[in-house]
């Protein structure tokens, strides 16, 4: 976790701005135009797919050479493109949305958290958006929080763990570097065995997990403050679990390199879970739109004002439409314009509400 | 649950085949080169690339562009691609290894469990090759249970549950067929408001979705078996919730779209379950490798020998590997004949030893 400390002290703002684009978070005239083919621009699908090599390619090849005219081939690239990348103008507009968010906060916020499930909606292009989101927030200089909530047994766990190892095509280690997170979310429900792995790969790249305890959604609760026989919630069991799991990691500021996921929308929980866990890192979500404040969050801080990261997506990245600015008939450039400004002013607001909370 | 109970009884078979294909499951001749450009492939990658426009392709470009030599165009352009497709030989040789254990073993398991860890591992091509094995294992008719074990808050498991309905390019409903899924595992651990996106999908276009109740991890226990201030442990809390969760979408057969994972390794547990959640499917991993048997699965079916489907993967897509019939100088043909054979004998095994378990 030393890294996320140091890139938070040195920006003096303990934020990560969510990046959780939907289509109603991002201008219209953002969005490219969809698919739509000719003649001509299948002529030359076609030369391209020959040049390739792969199932996904061969199989839309396939399905062009079977239609019986020039009308059904382009009727059927067009249905089997749009199958193979669907949404993929949306999110190549997310993309030009996150990039617009990243360079108007790079130097006010420490890191990014992107929800992959964003992104995984829109299939396979969803992934590699995702994937060059990360890669553009690390060129800019900022920590890569993957909010990927991943987990299973052993095994299977090993292979999510890739996440922070990679793979290359020759399957070897990628140099941590293949969807370019610093950091990932996981599910602790499957206890030791399923956890790890992430921890075992957190430590061979220098990266960091952080484990889910007390989310901040109203039905979290079902489930997660139910009354153990000996008095303890299931939360308090599982934040000892996290703090165990992480306690042969502890770097130089004291906190180990498996974090813990503590809602803002419970901030005496939170309180009372950063005596219980002093070593555990805390991601804090739930500051904003779901209604928790900084006082809130501020509860999640150790004495030294550090311990503890806070969450904002739609109040950052959907700034931009309270702003009273935005008009139908902007061009796309004015309006990734006004989404970096809006998105860059309520990254300042929300660091200065948190440090006036921690004062 | 019905489409799926219906695809059981036409093979008179409860047993479902995962298909989680790791390097070392996989004869070493299935994998295809891994890329290797020289100048002339370049001058064509070049020409590919400006016909497309996605921010992939033109990073790639540009990587290539800025290279100052020849060689170094090279270089640049197979490191790129390298990190652009990580992984592209080996998860085409991981396709052909499922379509060949599912032409093998299509007339005698009614479904495949597709592990979406395995193909995520290489990242946005690995979920390409999860996407056509999902749709390949479909168009021979088998049901599809994507084993995805997703779970987050309200909004963003709604964004998950796409897995389900789908989208496409213009952001509308893809017909329900995006990965080609019938059905997803899911993660219990946020309660209500994360599960009810997962079922309201799955009625919305016919599928269905099995929360995790009792996993088949030896460290499940320190989690779901944590004792609850009534003396239930909380995996039965669980797994009143699902059932609860499932109460109005059952089906003609008595059970809901809401299914339970119930390990095989627990067979007095399950056996207990299957009392507590008369309305709830059971997917039942665990057997076979992970030691579970099929007297312990026969715990988990109701009095109609109905209520649950046995997963069996590497006991079926390894079988090869333990025939003593594969040399080393197979061409791939001749492997991926072994594959298939040798999984089509262990598939009809457990079938056999299921039946015979549930007399």
């Amino acid at each position: 976790m030393d890294r996320l400390i140091e890139t938070i002290e040195a920006k003096d703002n303990p934020s990560v701005v969510g990046l959780d684009p939907t289509q109603d978070l991002v201008p219209s005239q953002v969005f490219s135009e969809t698919i739509e083919l000719d003649e001509d621009d299948l002529a030359t699908l076609v030369r391209q797919l020959e040049g390739f090599n792969n199932p996904q390619d061969e199989r839309l090849l396939d399905l062009i050479n079977a239609a019986d005219s020039p009308e059904a081939k382009v009727k059927a690239a067009s249905c089997a493109m749009d199958e193979m990348v669907p949404g993929a103008g949306i999110v190549d507009g997310f993309y030009a949305f996150n990039r617009a968010i990243i360079d108007a906060v790079k130097d006010v916020v420490p890191a990014v958290k992107p929800q992959i499930a964003m992104y995984e909606a829109y299939g396979s292009v969803g992934f590699d958006i995702y994937r060059l989101t990360c890669q553009y927030a690390q060129e800019q200089g900022l920590y890569v929080l993957g909010d990927i909530k991943r987990g299973d047994i052993g095994s299977t766990a090993a292979a999510y763990a890739k996440h922070l190892t990679g793979i290359n095509s020759r399957g070897e280690d990628f140099n941590g570097q293949p969807w370019h997170e610093d950091g990932i979310t996981v599910n602790p429900y499957f206890g030791t065995d399923g956890i790890t792995p992430f921890t075992d790969a957190a430590k061979a790249c220098d990266k960091d997990v952080f484990a889910l305890v007390r989310t901040s959604n109203p039905s979290s609760k079902e489930v997660q403050e139910l009354v153990l026989a000996d008095g303890d919630k299931l939360y308090e069991r599982v934040a000892d679990l996290v703090e165990d799991w992480g306690a042969d990691c502890v770097g130089k500021y004291g906190y180990s390199r498996l974090g813990a996921v503590v809602g803002a929308t419970h901030p005496q929980q939170g309180k009372a879970l950063r005596e219980r866990m002093p070593h555990t890192f805390f991601l804090v979500p739930g500051y904003g739109a779901q209604g928790g404040t900084a006082y809130d969050a501020a509860q999640m801080f150790d004495g030294n004002k550090r311990g503890a990261i806070v969450n904002s997506s739609r109040g950052i990245i959907g700034a931009w439409k309270k702003s009273g600015e935005y008009k139908s008939d902007m061009i796309a450039e004015e309006a990734l314009d006004l989404v970096g400004r809006s998105a860059r002013a309520a990254a300042i607001a929300m660091r200065d509400d948190l440090k006036s909370a921690l004062k």
